[in-house]
């Protein structure tokens, strides 16, 4: 068995080393670039992580492992031209460096590419994890969908918000953790019980990134923080807010949030004075403690020796603790 | 075995009957809308031919030909975003519809339905026709790319043209083809002799595009004409007027293609008189027709009886007389 940093470095060493310098290069070299951000490729490290867990060798999951990161990034570089985003990881996002077309038509071929990696699986697996695959990608679609929809809503509840972003987020950690389970020959149970376990710690995942993007400051995070408030996004921290203030806060929020921001740094302060007032992060944390707890207590069900699910657990406590 | 007319019924009905209103309808409203503009559906239409051709039954193609509709549409629909094309079908584009963000997400979802269809076929084809989507969309991807890098070029030739719409229409129309084979367990041959008739109708087809772009009208075109002149695209036909030009005529040409348009109709014309004038248009059809021919002559080595092929030939044949 390896040890988490192993696989972590592991992950990144393999996605890392793929290289995308083919004809014509307009279309790859967004696609290399896109791919070679750095990051912490949690995603395919999950699917190692699980390959490792049920005994499989990792080197036969490497192909399913880079086809979820080269996906992740796909709808990366697809949302930041929908969000207008100019900075991920502290760089100029895709469409911004090669323009708006460039990042539709590059992004496009990253998610055939995804599907060329599972392609170079062995062929026995081909159909469920183009299934899986393709399951994801369609929720993932629909989450966005969502979030757009949201945007223009007054009456966005808590639960449909968990929702969007269990779409979003948490079936894609669901997808790598199921995709290293598929190349395992995992029993049914148990890829259920570990996709229960992504969707859970994707949701946390979402939710301690909401509470970064309000109080991380650019650095440690690696995006322009607060960008939230400043798109008048109802995420977790707003939503709570909204329900937990008197009326005079209140309309103070709803008044920020139907506004286009002028003054950034005095809208931010005035939303997150609210949020502070009413312990909204206090509550966030809760929440990401019962949706990890949640999580890991479908871990416990999978049925593989204790020890060897040390790495998942590693994960989760450590999704916790990030400050990025 | 059925007729010309019954097959291309029948994939005009599969594809219209299939409905998207799903949740949420942001995301949906928009496909159903894209795959429920009409059209020939010319792609499905040979995935069914070929599976009859075969003697496999064709509902067992439906799923495979489905996919490659739906496939094509989300390429044009992402396309029409990069060309800025305000119609379709005489009718107004996604995005021109419903804005640049949710015809981007859209189009995604439409590319993960595609898969969907895929894999709604017996599990035995999967892998295989996977394999074949999956190089279809890289391919018109690069095809795409070599399109767009055109328009800043002022040195393309004509091979690289043909090969820019071999990616970018040949390849499609190739495999709606091979998935019928596939789907009817062909040998690998005539998978093979059925590409290569569908390449090379493919740029047959896309040349005929060319000429109807510069000499049919709205009404039957079903899109605005002249516009490939209005964008100084550099289509067959301007590469052939270029080569045959003398230096005055190429000299107008050349600084025609380099403004934008101010005066379309004055523009359109100038440029259609020396089109004219070195007899393009006449050029281009005998290039239709020598691919044409090409084309026919892979379809008379593929391995079944010869009438069984009478579709394919109607199909070449109604291409080469088409007017929109």
């Amino acid at each position: 068995m390896y040890s988490f940093e192993q696989l972590q470095k592991k992950a990144i060493e393999i996605v890392e080393n793929e290289k995308y310098d083919f004809n014509p290069i307009t279309l790859y070299e967004p696609i290399d670039y896109s791919l070679h951000q750095g990051g912490k490729r949690i995603r395919p490290m999950l699917t190692l992580v699980v390959a490792d867990m049920f005994d499989c060798e990792i080197e036969k999951a490497y192909n399913a492992a880079i086809a979820i990161e080269v996906l992740h990034n796909f709808t990366l570089l697809h949302d930041d031209i929908m969000d207008a985003s100019p900075l991920r990881r502290g760089k100029p996002t895709v469409y911004q460096k090669y323009g708006t077309n460039k990042a539709i038509l590059s992004g496009d071929a990253m998610f055939a590419l995804a599907y060329q990696y599972i392609l170079n699986c062995d062929k026995e697996f081909i159909p469920s994890l183009t299934k899986t695959m393709t399951a994801v990608l369609i929720n993932i679609c629909q989450g966005q969908a969502y979030d757009m929809d949201f945007e223009n809503r007054h009456d966005v509840t808590k639960k449909e918000y968990i929702g969007m972003i269990s779409l979003k987020t948490g079936v894609l950690l669901a997808g790598a953790l199921k995709m290293g389970a598929i190349i395992s020959k995992a029993e049914a149970e148990d890829m259920n019980l570990l996709s229960e376990f992504g969707l859970n710690i994707g949701i946390a995942f979402q939710l301690q990134d909401d509470v970064l993007d309000c109080w991380s400051n650019l650095k440690d995070f690696g995006k322009v923080t607060g960008t939230d408030i400043a798109d008048n996004k109802k995420t977790i921290l707003y939503l709570t807010a909204i329900e937990k203030a008197d009326e005079k806060d209140k309309q103070i929020l709803l008044n920020e949030y139907l506004t286009k921001t002028i003054d950034f740094q005095k809208k931010q302060k005035t939303v997150r004075d609210i949020f502070e007032k009413y312990s909204v992060k206090e509550d966030i944390e809760k929440m990401i403690k019962d949706y990890t707890d949640k999580a890991l207590s479908a871990l416990d069900k999978v049925s593989v020796e204790d020890k060897k699910k040390e790495n998942l657990r590693t994960f989760a406590n450590k999704l916790i603790d990030r400050s990025r």
